[in-house]
């Protein structure tokens, strides 16, 4: 039995429930970027997983582990992100019902692909307390399992898998690393890299305008993100009750960029990697061509690419 | 001896001689365009080659394939486009000047691109006419070689290379689909393809307001490009002497495809592959999903995305 809320048995299990499933998504590498940091970079493209983004394993590992009893009455979460559209397309999957709490401030564009992936939208005011009720209210209602953007076993476990395949893919290691938001992706990457290559350094990345997992990491205890401020709009969220333990015991360090430093890093992507990655995304690649980054030892390091949904009509290019 | 400019065993030559200088790009698949199309579709993502297109395996080919003595003269073409910056990467490469001629009007993240690789550009009146003399004076003054931008044997049997790592990847295929301008990837891609899948289809595609291609295959002459008018600007010029008899014996048919559906499948390729492609390398999806295509027989479709340079600031999404 782990300490943890998921363990590396728990991360093979979901690889299995999931395959098939989920895209084995490309490991990709780039000359130029490669000279700009001075190491030898390998991005696992999780904006090229189902949805864009990968939420899909987290949320398909979460819907098939459910009982058929349980899961004939649907599932349901409050989120207007990525979590979102990879709730909705597992539910469909597996043909049961999925209900997204949104607040009403939520984007047309968003709004449409959840509804497209065929689950029910309930809207709720633009407040985590809102959100909260009206998600206790549907499952209340309709007896649905609620499944939590990033602090629920099923979830870190299903997101644990794309470092699996990124190891698998390219071999030794000296640095693993991925932004943090809720801290399900760092999480179950923690679980699998020690688990895999006990000796790899684990580093994750976040904006300065929602470093509260770099703030919870020096402090030693868990600080809620509060009036998050960044384009980095998955990032937004305060750490969990199951997440924060495993980044306290595994996080190296947490670099912090500014917006700025983001967009750049995503431009670069852009432009010589020729694949579209989202602010988020671009908070690990950022923080390797920081500063930051000059003190960490080790020439190969793998970066978890998150996610790739953007708006193309709202660039943040000049 | 071929009645070609280039046999199968020049294009093997040319694998040979460039490979470890030229990126083996992903072959990448979509979900969502199988379903949109009803066919299986297999991308060969040359956008994610050197310098951003597939131009970079003839322009090293070409520039690997002079003496010594000839090479150390430089090389020199004239282009704005993609085949500026391949040729330019090319010779740096090689340790050789490289002097491209490039129209005044030509925008100035261009001339930087290129001047960024160590090539000279020499300026010249936005004409065909200018541009051919201009050019003839470098070589008459430095004794460079002219490397064409399609029409040229070494150039055609590198363009080859990116149909072949595409059939070796992923086998059968009925059809292999690229799109024309000067016709040096299509004619490439042509030799390349009868000679491994004797029976595939050969598609080549066009944007209507560049549509030379298809003209000249219906009178059974080569008719020259006047006047194009499209987004394309990778397929504006006209086949050459080298390349049309190739397209003329090889390819089924060209579809034609218009500009409004040529952004709809750029944009399909960014949202839904999160792959950063430009306008001309569009065409050939935008013919798959065009009417046109419904007669075409066979399920698997190799589709060659050319090239992903594309200026972030002026983008044609609204």
């Amino acid at each position: 039995m782990s300490r943890y809320a998921a363990s590396f048995d728990d991360v093979l299990a979901a690889h299995e429930r999931i395959a098939g499933r989920v895209h084995r998504t490309p490991v990709l590498t780039c000359g130029t970027l490669d000279e700009l940091s001075g190491r030898s970079l390998f991005f696992k493209c999780e904006n090229m997983q189902r949805v864009g983004a990968f939420k899909f394993r987290g949320a398909t590992n979460a819907v098939l582990s459910l009982e058929d009893e349980i899961a004939s009455r649907g599932v349901c979460t409050h989120s207007s992100g990525n979590h979102a559209q990879a709730l909705a397309l597992a539910a469909r999957q597996r043909g049961i019902p999925a209900w997204i709490v949104m607040p009403t401030s939520a984007p047309e564009v968003k709004r449409r692909a959840v509804e497209g992936y065929g689950a029910t939208i309930v809207p709720c005011e633009p407040t985590l307390e809102a959100r909260e009720t009206t998600c206790e209210g549907v499952i209340d209602d309709t007896g649905a399992t609620l499944v939590h953007p990033y602090d629920d076993p099923c979830v870190i476990a299903g997101q644990g898998t794309a470092a699996r395949e990124l190891i698998e893919e390219v071999g030794e290691l000296d640095v693993i690393m991925a932004p943090v938001g809720g801290g399900g992706l760092m999480s179950g990457s923690c679980i699998t890299t020690r688990a895999m290559l006990p000796d790899a350094a684990l580093i994750g990345a976040e904006p300065v305008g929602a470093d509260d997992a770099a703030r919870s990491l020096a402090a030693g205890e868990l600080i809620p993100q509060t009036g998050p401020d960044t384009i980095c709009d998955g990032l937004l969220t305060s750490l969990g009750d199951l997440t924060w333990p495993i980044l306290r015991d595994h996080l190296q360090q947490i670099i912090t960029v500014d917006d700025s430093e983001v967009i750049e890093a995503m431009r670069l992507a852009w432009e010589r990697m020729k694949i579209i990655i989202e602010p988020s995304s671009a908070t690990a690649l950022a923080a390797v061509l920081s500063g930051g980054f000059s003190s960490v030892v080790g020439d190969r390091v793998g970066i978890i690419f998150t996610g790739g949904n953007v708006d193309l009509a709202h660039l943040p290019f000049n």
